[in-house]
C-alpha cells in the first residue's frame, strides 16, 4: 500500500516536495498544512516553475489549515510520514506538538529544516517514533501564493536522529524519494551535513538581514568585509570541531566563501534576508542560537557569532512589535 | 569688536550654537550653511523649544547655502570661528576642505562632531589655525526644518587639539559661550571626554541602528543583550586604556550602562537608528570605524566592535544605492 505523507508548513520547499512525491504516490495520500497559501493551493494546488523538472508542473495534494483538520481525513488510517517544512521558529505551542494528532506509533517524522540542535523537542516528545534529520539543497522561492521557482539543485541528505550506524529508515525514505525521480544521500550520521550548511546559513543569513544587503553587495561595501566573514565562518568551524566535526575546517570555508565571491552584483539575497526587508520573523534561534549555545556548553568563544545573534535577536523581535 | 562666526552644517545642534551664541553676539555676526533646511531658516530663522530656554525661542543668523556665499558677505572681514556642527561622514570633497574659502590665518576651527580621531584632516589641512575639539551634551532634535527640540542638559567640554596645557583658545571661546550664558568647560586633554562618550555612542548607535530598536528595547528583546553591551564598551575602554586612558574603566561602563536600563520602553531613538530608520547616511567611520582602526593600530582585539562596525558600514552602504 502506498504511504500516507502530511507535509506540515508548505510554503516553497514544502511544495517542491509535495511535487517530488506525487510522482511516487497518489495526490490523495498527499495532505498540507497551508495558512497564507491556503486559498490558492486550495483552489489550484501548487505551480512549481523548475530548471530541472520544467515550467507549470502542477500537484493537487488534500490542502487543511491544522493538523487537526489532516488526521480527521481518515481517523482509521496513520500517516507514514509527517515532513516538517515549516520554518524553524520558537513558537508557543511548539511545531514539535502541534503535529501530535497525526502522529501514530508507525510514523516517521521527518525534519527538513535548517539550523543545527532542532531535533531534541521532537525526539524527547516521540521517543518511540523513527526521526530523520536533513539537510535540504532546494533553492526555491514562492513567488506568489502556491506559485514556486526551483532552481538547478535538488538534494536531500538524510540520516536517523540521532545518528547511527542503522540506516534503514533513512534508506526507506530516500528509496520513496529516489523512486519519484529525486536525489537523496543517506548519511550514519547526517550532522556532518547540518554543520556544513551551517557555515553558509549561520554567517550570510544573519550578516544580509541586519545589513540589508545581498551577499556580494555585502563583500563589495567594505574592504573588511571577506575577512569578517571568514572569522565568523571560523567561530562556526570550531564549535563544529568541538562537536566532533573536524572536517569542517578552513578548506570547506574557503570553498563555501568562495561561492559567494565568484557571483555578481548584487549576488543573491538569503531567505533571512528576505524576512528583514518584508519584517517577518527569521530563523534566529535555530540558526545562530543554537550555535551561540552549543558553543557555550562546549566553552568555545565565539565573539563575533554572539555579536550577530543578540543583533538578529533583537531585530527579530522588532518584527514582532 | 564682536566675534565673527560661521556654523558649518546647521541641523539640531548647529541651531542650538547660533541661538546661544546670538545672546553674545549680533546675529548679522553669525552666518550658518544650511542644506536641507535652507528655505524655512532664510525665511523664518529658527525657533528653539527648550526646557531650558523655553518655549519658542528664536535666532535669525544669516543664512546661507555655501561657504563660498558666507566668505562672499563681507570680504574685507574675516570669521573668528568656524564651527563644524555638520555630521561626521566621509565625503568628497571632506568637509575639512569645504570650509577653506572661511579660513583665515585668524579663525579658530571648532569641531562639535561626534566619534574618535576625527581632526586629523583639520590639523593637516590647517597646521597654523587654532582647532578645537569638543565633545557636546546637546540633545536636540529637529522635528521640522528649522524647528528644534531641546531637552535638559547643555555642555560643551572644549580642548585643543593636540591636547595642550596651553588651554587659552578654548578658554577664549569657553568665555565667549559663556557670556552667552551657556555651559563650557576647558581641558588640557579633551579626548579623555570624546572617549567617555564614545563609551556610549560607539554601541548603543550602531547597535540600535541594525536591530532597529531603541536602546531599552534591545535590553528587554534578550536575556543576552545587557552583557552583550556590557562586552563591547569593555572593547572600547580596552582601546581607550592603550591610548592612555585609564579612567575609561569598568565604574564608568556600569555608569553609562545604568543609564539605559533604569528608563522605561520603549527607551530613546540614538541619531544612528533615526538615520536607519529614515535611510539617511550614518556616522558609520567617525565612530565605530576609527575605534577598530585606533584598536588594530595599537594591536587591541576587538572582534565584538570589529562585527558591529562591517555589519554598520554595510547597512550605511546599502542607504547609499
Amino acid at each position: 500500500m502506498a504511504p500516507r505523507v502530511l507535509i506540515f508548513g508548505t510554503g516553497s520547499i514544502g511544495a517542491v516536495y509535495a511535487y517530488v512525491l506525487s510522482k511516487a504516490l497518489p495526490s490523495s495520500n498527499l495532505v498540507t498544512t497551508c495558512r497564507s497559501n491556503f486559498e490558492a493551493a486550495s483552489q489550484d494546488g501548487f505551480t512549481i516553475h523548475s530548471s530541472i523538472w520544467g515550467e507549470n508542473q502542477k500537484v493537487r495534494p488534500v490542502v487543511v489549515h491544522t493538523v487537526d483538520e489532516a488526521a480527521a481525513i481518515d481517523p482509521n488510517s496513520h500517516f507514514d510520514y509527517v515532513i516538517i517544512c515549516s520554518k524553524a521558529l520558537p513558537t508557543v505551542p511548539s511545531t514539535a506538538e502541534l503535529i501530535k494528532p497525526a502522529i501514530s506509533p508507525k510514523t516517521t517524522i521527518v525534519l527538513i529544516q535548517n539550523g543545527i540542535a532542532i531535533e531534541e523537542p521532537y525526539a524527547k516528545l516521540y521517543p518511540n517514533n523513527s526521526l530523520l534529520s536533513t539537510v535540504v539543497y532546494v533553492p526555491a522561492t514562492q513567488t506568489s501564493p502556491g506559485v514556486v521557482l526551483h532552481k538547478e539543485v535538488e538534494l536531500l541528505h538524510i540520516g536517523s536522529y540521532p545518528a547511527s550506524p542503522n540506516t534503514e529508515s533513512a534508506t526507506k525514505f530516500a528509496e520513496l524519494l529516489k523512486s519519484a525521480g529525486a536525489s537523496a544521500q543517506v548519511h550514519e550520521d547526517v550532522q556532518f551535513e547540518r554543520w556544513s550548511k551551517l557555515l553558509i546559513n549561520a554567517s550570510w543569513n544573519p550578516i544580509c538581514a541586519l545589513s540589508r544587503s545581498r551577499d556580494v553587495q555585502v563583500l563589495r561595501a567594505n574592504d573588511d568585509s571577506k575577512e569578517f566573514i571568514r572569522e565568523v565562518m571560523l567561530e562556526i568551524a570550531a564549535v563544529a570541531n568541538a562537536c566532533g566535526y573536524p572536517g569542517i575546517n578552513t578548506a570547506l570555508i574557503d570553498y563555501q566563501l568562495g561561492r559567494a565571491t565568484v557571483r555578481e552584483l548584487p549576488g543573491v539575497e538569503p531567505s533571512m534576508l528576505a524576512d528583514a526587508l518584508a519584517g517577518r520573523r527569521m530563523e534566529v534561534e535555530a540558526i545562530v542560537g543554537n550555535v551561540v549555545r552549543v558553543a557555550k556548553a562546549h566553552d568555545v568563544k565565539t565573539p563575533m557569532l554572539k555579536t550577530i545573534y543578540v543583533l538578529a535577536s533583537v531585530l527579530d523581535d522588532s518584527f514582532g512589535r
